[in-house]
């Protein structure tokens, strides 16, 4: 709950009037002293004057803050509807903030959320935000004092509730996947190291090689930013490596690896297969539907809501819900040939 | 120095305050003719009210609000991308919030924006905001007396600033080019009849075709919602009529026409043409990339970020800007065969 005229009243030993009168730069008879008494103790409480006259009263403006990375990706732009439906329903309204996937203007949009008195936020983080940068967002987001659920990308729960899907399992299975199909050279492309959303699913990666005896082979993995261009970009570097697979940690990129392999005369998946991550709407209509790892983006947008909501209503324990990953296979995979593909080894 | 309040009045001859009435909006009896002058003088005389004193004045939040049908439709987040590009080089947030392509969700967003104290709003109005309801938004939009931008959807300007795109040409471009590639039977999807957007391409349609000395015929429209279900919709009714090309007036119901086409076991564009209206991201990228008709969604949104921006700075009249279309041949057209292919009458 935000600090409220009442709150600094009983700290300092005034009236609610007299507190009002100063902070709301009214008229007034009182002393210096008192003034400058309230004053420093508004603002170690941490005090923002509320614009709302309902808001006055309530201390709520039934709206809730949303922080994108990126509003122009589909996948985030699902688990906001999802979000939005469920606020819909319970009279809520949904204010979204792009980040463009920097902290800088991550910890900004926080404090704009925070003036605009939401009286709670969704965040999903940026892929900077990793570190002493981690913990700079975390204290911006506890000062608000206002419930807070984190969705997807995060490193520690920072005492929030958390959204997230079961990483680890969702590259682990889309390998196991692969291996099924007599793949052995499975290439990856990954976005930024360091992010734990990446890691763990790298992780997962590697640990079903290992458990199908494959060796790890470093040559096999590029670093991406989960934007299309790097898709498109790590194919060069990847084809010499003959890989029969490339297992992309999101659509996006998938998109980009599919066309840059058509655009070299390369036939998916009858030379190489192609795997997603995410499960946009569009993996269903591009050239070759693509085979993905599913995220429920849309109901991890609904779940936030709820937790949120839940929150809101009564003074909830942070809660860790973890989505699990599915297997959708579609066009862009096919079992390898004897010959191992116009690529295999 | 810069120009000052003052100086204008000298250069006028008016009082301060008179000059301060009008180019601060605020309300005044001042004479039609004394307004004018007072404009122009501040133009030719280069007036940028002061930010700092004007914010203390105007509780400015250095906030603006975004209010949109649909934020999973990307051509509208790349609208929001543009605007928020220019937006942050200015020092100002964007608040967006989801109509869900509802009149009353519209209202209730422009109420919210309200009381969230943003300083100008941008809409894209919903597909059901015509007739009386056009004129309660309106309404609605002017109580906030703060400036407002409108783009693509509206009937009227109402006075405030516009950006659209010229949909008329639109439209007529596209059947030009089918025409061109020697298709009469051009059966086209639509949007709902009664939005000017619609409307202004339809007419686009039917004018290219009697220019073209083609006859119209009703039973070749298909009344969509611009959602790619009514896309897929459209085609089952429509080729008992025998089409030869098929012009849809978005991309995401071309998306559904083309997987219903393909579904069927129809080839595009052997046997049919489709062409699409917007060129979002994914057009490039679909099973056949999409022959468009390319509205530069992106910079739509920019130069609404500049007009409100300057509505902001200084008291200007409103702006109705109209961006013209360009077509984008990729391979989901094609010219006819001499036996009007598989379906052709």
């Amino acid at each position: 709950m935000p600090t409220t005229l009442k709150d600094i009243a009983r700290a300092t030993g005034l009236s609610t009037t007299t507190v009002s009168l100063v902070l709301n730069g009214k008229p007034h008879r009182i002393s210096k002293e008192k003034c400058r008494l309230i004053k420093e103790t508004a603002k170690k409480m941490d005090y923002h004057p509320n614009r709302l006259a309902v808001g006055l009263i309530k201390h709520e403006t039934k709206t809730v803050g949303l922080i994108l990375p990126d509003i122009t990706n589909v996948f985030f732009s699902e688990v906001a509807k999802g979000l939005e439906d469920v606020l819909q329903e319970h009279g809520y309204h949904l204010l979204l903030c792009n980040s463009n996937d920097r902290h800088e203007r991550e910890l900004s949009a926080i404090r704009m959320m925070n003036n605009q008195m939401v009286d709670g936020l969704i965040i999903v983080m940026s892929s900077e935000t990793v570190g002493e940068k981690e913990k700079k967002t975390f204290a911006a987001l506890k000062s608000m004092k206002r419930p807070v659920v984190l969705i997807d990308c995060f490193n520690e729960s920072g005492g929030f509730s958390t959204i997230s899907i079961d990483n680890f399992k969702a590259s682990y299975i889309a390998v196991e996947y692969l291996v099924s199909l007599g793949h052995r050279r499975i290439a990856c492309i990954c976005g930024p190291l360091g992010l734990k959303t990446n890691d763990d699913r790298l992780r997962g990666y590697t640990a079903a090689l290992a458990d199908s005896g494959i060796p790890f082979e470093k040559a096999l993995i590029y670093q991406g930013d989960f934007r299309y261009q790097s898709g498109y970009d790590a194919i060069p570097v990847l084809l010499p490596k003959k890989p029969t697979a490339v297992l992309c940690l999101n659509d996006m990129m998938a998109y980009g690896a599919m066309n840059a392999l058509t655009n070299q005369g390369i036939r998916v998946p009858e030379d190489v297969s192609v795997m997603g991550f995410d499960d946009i709407f569009f993996s269903q209509i591009t050239s070759v539907p693509l085979t993905v790892i599913r995220l429920p983006a849309y109901d991890m947008g609904k779940k936030a809501g709820h937790v949120l909501l839940s929150a809101l209503s009564v003074h909830a324990e942070s809660q860790q819900i973890v989505f699990e990953p599915t297997i959708r296979v579609r066009k862009s995979t096919k079992a390898i040939n004897n010959g191992n593909g116009l690529l295999g080894g």
